[in-house]
């Protein structure tokens, strides 16, 4: 079986929750757009999709997963997929729908945390709404994590299952989900963020453990593994984590 | 089966997705928050999911869904859920999880339209970021809506089975999402949209064959349908529109 996972090769990006999950699967994977020297390789390979040139369907945008005659788009939704092909999810359909959903509110978070820095439009530079993404970032740093973060804290208080983990008794996706959704605000809001692993002591263990998962340690101390930069979606700008 | 349908009971918003799949499907469903003489209906049956006195798993945000003991929240999740279950989604594996996939970006432009007359936060009120909105707006008359509506207008035309629907061969989920985020804009941004009927008939026509859906038509001539107001996702202010 291939498993193509298509997304732009200079960033973590989007693409970095389908990565995840295949890197903690050990799953044997083709992270396409950063092979130009293979046949529909290259961002080259890539944008061929996004113009039609592959057929039917059209992603609308990166990551997408191509498995065979399946072509999935959207992180929640390649996770969800790969996740539950892969092991990394619930077995039972009443869990799996809710691993959907939880994902689909890892993704909401996540375009916030990119709105942020690009409150106006994603047409303008961060330099042009710098005002605007000044006061939306107090918002996002008061109101938004925390309410975020406070519900997950929640799902792990009350899993049933008590293993500390989102869903059911071991890790799946969505809790690579929030690994890296906690990594990304780590990285551009540390003051915040310093507080909030005070706060919510179980998120913060969550996204440790998933960190010391061998095959996502080998992966995170692995070239695959870009750094956070601020050509990302989270992005490291002092004064949007109120600081000077 | 009981069908249990969760969302604040005065506006269309993000509940109208699900809504419009149990409608077309003909299902018998509740619709609690709006139910207040029923046994753990109205808002306060509502809040107390939110709250997490009926367990877990506990919904960041209405909508939700209650199916025996599934719950699942997230309109692009539910919609999915029912879709797949009552017969308006893909039969097979590789169309259900593009479906997947299309709705959750379905979810995106309605995230986007909101966040047009609230870029700086939802915590203030559209009043106090007029200027953002401005901006926002024109960002998203002049690229947004294009970008997203000719994206649908070229899955419908390149769905192998020509059958005018965005996959396979008859109404599904995602047509009803489309449809519903087409009235919405044709709601907000008037002027705008009328130039997007014109640039994409196959849209226009697809929101047309969905509004005369029997079901449809049915549901959307009774007092069920809300209608569209400046409380919810899709608000008409004309200066966003580009008007006066």
């Amino acid at each position: 079986m291939s498993l193509d996972l298509y997304y732009w090769p200079s960033i973590q990006g989007r693409g970095e929750f389908p990565r995840l999950v295949l890197e903690a699967a050990g799953a044997d994977y083709r992270d396409m757009a950063r092979l130009d020297g293979v046949e529909g390789g290259g961002v080259e390979g890539m944008m061929a999709f996004m113009e039609g040139k592959r057929g039917h369907p059209v992603p609308f945008a990166p990551p997408f997963l191509v498995d065979g005659d399946l072509l999935v788009s959207q992180s929640a939704a390649i996770s969800a997929y790969l996740g539950e092909t892969l092991g990394l999810a619930p077995d039972d359909r009443p869990g799996r729908e809710w691993a959907r959903a939880l994902a689909a509110t890892t993704s909401d978070l996540t375009a916030e945390a990119h709105d942020v820095h690009h409150p106006v439009g994603v047409s303008l530079y961060y330099e042009e709404q710098k005002p605007e993404a000044l006061r939306r970032a107090k918002e996002f740093r008061e109101q938004r994590i925390p309410k975020f973060l406070g519900w997950y804290e929640r799902l792990i208080e009350t899993n049933p299952a008590r293993s500390g983990w989102l869903v059911g008794n071991r890790l799946s996706y969505v809790d690579l989900g929030l690994f890296q959704v906690a990594a990304g605000l780590a990285y551009a809001f540390p003051r915040a963020m310093a507080e909030a692993d005070r706060r919510f002591p179980g998120v913060a263990a969550l996204a440790a453990r998933v960190r010391e998962t061998p095959l996502i340690a080998d992966y995170l101390a692995s070239p695959r593994r870009l750094p956070f930069s601020t050509e990302g979606i989270f992005r490291a700008y002092p004064e949007l984590d109120g600081g000077a």
